[in-house]
């Protein structure tokens, strides 16, 4: 319902001045303004064995006015909340740049032996996109619930009824072309979906083929692409579909190093992130395919097999330490790849005929249970 | 209509089982089999002046099955050709690197001496994509025409109605999504478009922001993004509004010849693909900025102004030999570019505030027709 977008996007801004507040308020008091937010490094992202998703501990750091070593990152969040705070009030979706831009101006100040001093209020975006970080760290709000656009790339087609400014829209009515998924998944409600599960395809063109063919409309399922590396608008799409609906998800990718990190990706976030894991973690999320031991499993005829590179392969070491890679399965899989250093593509499958991998392989897994979680 | 569009199909269909029985015909017929194709080579790419647009070449090449130079591409054009028709009656959608899978394989055979020989089909999938562009120039026919997939980036919202697969679909009604524009633009029927122009941004994330404001809305346009160098689809869908509707298409780029470029492929087409100008050529666009004499005409303040590198310069030295950047305001503004090595992002104006862009510099643009032709 839009009333209920218009009540979150209400919330958002409340919630953006009441930090202002508090900071007005330190200073009506005379008391040292003050900021405090969650660390935001690696030493401080921890993995959480019970939700099994990464997260960000519970250590702090207060950013302080007064401490000179922290004035400058202070100032940086105060301007960019009040940055945010302005789109809000005025309806405005700027994207990351555009705040970078936004807020990009010289500060000339005369210190103490009254020189005149000039800042930059940041000098580059890797700053200023720090701080949008830092932000989302301290409010406990997404970034695209607060209005901030981005690039996405997701694209969702099944018996999928969502409803978002006043329209109701029916993903099974798209022809060849699809829904495409913006970043503020937040703002759409997802009314009806009837399906038996969510099948996400690592790449674009097999979505096309797949949508082409309507195994969604064969198989009821939900099928989505994130184009690779998922942005955040597919994973949050995919995680409010399975939790809202109860369904199980589940991961097509290449066999490779790679295709196994995006599959890790979806479901329990990645490192730089982890803070926003808890709200795009897409933990029913199952790896469906392709393992390296399909590769043998399937019989892949060695024309259609890969050397694997030296870079696949110390990828694979790298995932034998993460410690969501740790299942007695996934140990194998991947100890299987190191060994055998062979990759194959999900194409692969068309050299046994067009229709294998949409009418054999992926019905077949499904069914055998064959997915790793 | 879906009508239409089976119609399309079984014409494909029809016409690639034609040029088979042309090769059966000449092989009942005793006479050595042969396939005539124009060449692709960079010196069969012609300007043509007159329609504006990257053409082929007159200049055709003979393909004998008794040529042993020709033999093998001979082959793999009728490999190529089987499999295209194959999924077309069995209603398949391959992508190009399916084709791939699908066709390779071993050819063993003896030689003159008794000696048995191995050649395969292909060895590569740049082989076998070389294959599909010389089919797509023998057919006169678009690959996705002929059922053919890939990766489609583009999206597309505003007052267009457009009829797929027996739905009608309302691309004002995607709330805070949009339409997922396909490969096969073709199969979709634009039915009513509501639009005074089409504007197509270079940036998704721009696209989204302007999507979320409603740009289209207030000014009554179809608003297009093909993120970056576009793909066939999003070119082919801008082509058709603009011409099944007379409408202009103005294009948004960064200022830098990497834009610049962006919008000439759109405009004129690109040299790999000069073969298929003539279907994907948006001869209407023009470019509406950011141009280099719009950072001094807006007064983009300094600090926003990025150094080019020396990469840029290459690159707009190469734009300025090409025949679609003889006009003199092009020469102008490429010189100015080489001259002042500067360059700007669309999101520099958010620097005069978020609304800037979309109140001011889009509308005036095109209000005092300051876009380049």
């Amino acid at each position: 319902m839009s009333s209920k977008t218009n009540t979150t996007r209400n919330d958002v801004l409340k919630h953006l001045e009441e930090i202002g507040k508090r900071i007005l308020e330190d200073i009506g008091k005379e008391r040292p303004p003050k900021l405090k937010i969650r660390v935001r490094s690696l030493s401080n992202t921890v993995w959480c064995p019970e939700e099994k998703i990464l997260k960000l501990g519970p250590r702090c750091a207060v950013r302080e006015f007064f401490n000179l070593r922290e004035t400058r990152k202070f100032m940086q969040t105060v301007l960019m909340l009040s940055l945010i705070v302005r789109a809000r009030r005025e309806g405005d979706y700027p994207t990351i740049r555009d705040l970078y831009y936004m807020g990009k101006h010289t500060i000339e100040y005369k210190d103490l032996h009254g020189k005149l001093r000039r800042e930059n209020t940041w000098e580059t975006q890797d700053e200023s996109d720090y701080i949008i970080q830092d932000i989302e760290v301290l409010t406990n709000l997404l970034r695209e619930d607060m209005g901030i656009m981005f690039d996405a790339k997701g694209r969702m087609v099944g018996k999928v009824i969502i409803r978002s400014k006043g329209n109701t829209i029916d993903l099974s009515k798209m022809g060849v072309g699809a829904f495409a998924i913006p970043p503020n998944v937040g703002d759409i409600d997802i009314v009806d979906v009837d399906a038996d599960y969510v099948l996400i395809v690592e790449k674009g063109a097999i979505f096309e083929r797949l949508n082409n063919e309507e195994f969604w409309k064969k198989h009821n399922c939900v099928l989505m692409t994130g184009k690779g590396q998922p942005d955040r608008g597919t994973r949050r799409m995919a995680k409010r579909i399975s939790e809202e609906f109860d369904l199980p998800v589940y991961i097509l990718t290449d066999s490779d190093p790679f295709g196994f990190y995006i599959y890790s990706v979806y479901k329990y976030g990645s490192i730089s992130l982890s803070y926003e894991s808890e709200r795009l973690a897409v933990t029913r999320a199952k790896f469906l395919g392709v393992s390296t031991s399909d590769i043998y499993r399937y019989k892949i005829p060695r024309k259609f097999i890969i050397k694997a590179t030296d870079r696949d392969i110390r990828r694979a070491r790298e995932l034998l330490r993460y410690p969501w890679f740790q299942s007695k399965i996934w140990k194998e899989e991947l100890s299987l790849f190191i060994k055998k250093r062979e990759k194959v593509e999900i194409e692969a499958f068309s050299g046994f005929g067009f229709k294998y991998l949409s009418d054999k392989y992926i019905p077949e897994k499904i069914e055998r249970e064959e997915f790793i979680d």
